[in-house]
């Protein structure tokens, strides 16, 4: 995994090299080169390659990708927004830069994962297909919607269903779309169940974040820890609590497990990251 | 124009119409159909009709334009960035709503205007090819850096070199673009001229817009005047005066015209919207 992320870094930092010097520039490596975890990205590299395809041939999706996470990221951080002041373990952009150069960073961001996405090298039927499915999943009908629901949220307390759509939203819907591009490209048919899959990993991903914003390690996590009871957020922990919630994400994990199998032939790598991801400390 | 502009905002309103009811949606709706002039997605379809084409069969690419217009508005209008409080004859998004709506309203315009771009019925080589411009316009390399420079020359005296840079870039780009699609579809051989007939008119526009700040009437334009001035900002008008820059705007438009005659058959329509646009109090 890490030269894959390795890779990742620095076909990222490529990719911004041709853009006009300034602060916005500055901005956008500033938070896109922080130490991430790439989950987005390899996830659907990695899913590529169990179909047997070269990764290093889509390296400009997955920066796609991840442009699009960081720009939601450096929005989500505006004072107007969650007004958060640790991301990736360092001063979020709009504390490092100021609030025009954050806002500016993200829109930049999101035009550039446009860019790198139109201008890589693939056939243009496939590559509409799958752009058109990347940005419906982080627009108005997918991560955009989840980002409105959480702050409709705030102060309120939601019912279960409510929290099921704000996370399959907010985080499962790009989460989701990573499997399902790769499988658009290597698989078409197996596309909507690769879209369920990352769907079921995405909520287990995201209960397991509201696990960690309790019981997690700020240092290992790299932002603040309580936020959630800050911003008085309701979360699986302050509905479920604490056991139920971790059952509920090994339950899902299971069932990304089972599915995954019985898809492909060589599901190994794949399922190691997932382990890795619902095992995680931060 | 008023049919052309009715059937865009028909358009917009049934592009939107597919969106998660909530916020963020009504926030969209109410900045998108404010009363605009709609100038860029006229230009686009006036160019492909004097091409000869049917411009309703692009009016989908049209509402892309407009949306990423709108975009760049609601995030520019922000307390972060320029802090206005008044927009096509309305409070902004963020007085009328409040700013996490207006942060992910322009996000989700931004979204959309790809989704939409996407999913337009068009050969898919030809949209690419029509959207990697249009995205590389409104990015980090067009609109985005010349509202980086805008920030950058607040409370700093900008020469007319570097106030041209702001202008072709803030606000050129998109003009630019307009254009350049309309012949890259039409007539491709002659989009770099296209190209450039749209910088000087996005030039023209810019520094006819410096002109309506001082003497303008805030009823018509819907927006505060003297916000210059109150900004600091260098302008045509506090470098050259009134009348050098009134001189400015005819020269660049009669080169505009010029331009345009030597490139289309039936200019007349196009050199009307043209007259239209540089001759506006509004």
């Amino acid at each position: 995994m890490n030269v894959k992320i390795e890779k990742i870094n620095e076909r990222l930092q490529e990719l911004v090299a041709t853009s006009q010097s300034g602060s916005i520039k500055d901005a956008v490596l500033y938070s896109l080169l922080a130490p991430g975890k790439r989950l987005r990205p390899l996830l659907f590299l990695t899913l590529l390659e169990s179909y047997g395809l070269a990764s290093d041939d889509y390296l400009d999706i997955a920066c796609a990708i991840e442009m699009i996470h960081t720009y939601s990221l450096i929005h989500d951080d505006l004072p107007g927004m969650d007004n958060d002041s640790l991301r990736r373990g360092r001063p979020t952009c709009h504390i490092q830069f100021d609030e025009a150069s954050a806002i500016l960073a993200g829109d930049a961001l999101l035009n550039l994962s446009i860019s790198t996405l139109l201008t890589c090298d693939m056939d243009a039927l496939l590559k509409v297909e799958v752009a058109t499915r990347l940005f419906e999943s982080s627009g108005i009908n997918g991560m955009i919607f989840g980002q409105q629901q959480d702050i409709y949220f705030e102060n309120k307390q939601a019912n279960l269903e409510e929290l099921n759509t704000i996370h399959l939203n907010k985080t499962g819907a790009l989460i989701s779309v990573c499997l399902e591009m790769a499988a658009l490209i290597a698989d078409p048919k197996q596309a909507l169940s690769m879209r369920k899959i990352g769907y079921d990993l995405g909520l287990a991903f995201q209960i397991q974040d509201d696990i960690l914003d309790v019981i997690g390690d700020q240092d290992l996590l790299g932002k603040v820890v309580g936020s959630d009871e800050t911003n008085q957020k309701s979360t699986y922990v302050t509905l479920l609590g604490l056991e139920e919630s971790q059952k509920k994400v090994n339950e899902l994990f299971n069932q990304c497990v089972e599915d995954t199998k019985k898809l492909l032939r060589h599901p190994d790598t794949l399922l190691e990251l997932f382990d890795k991801i619902l095992k995680r400390v931060s």
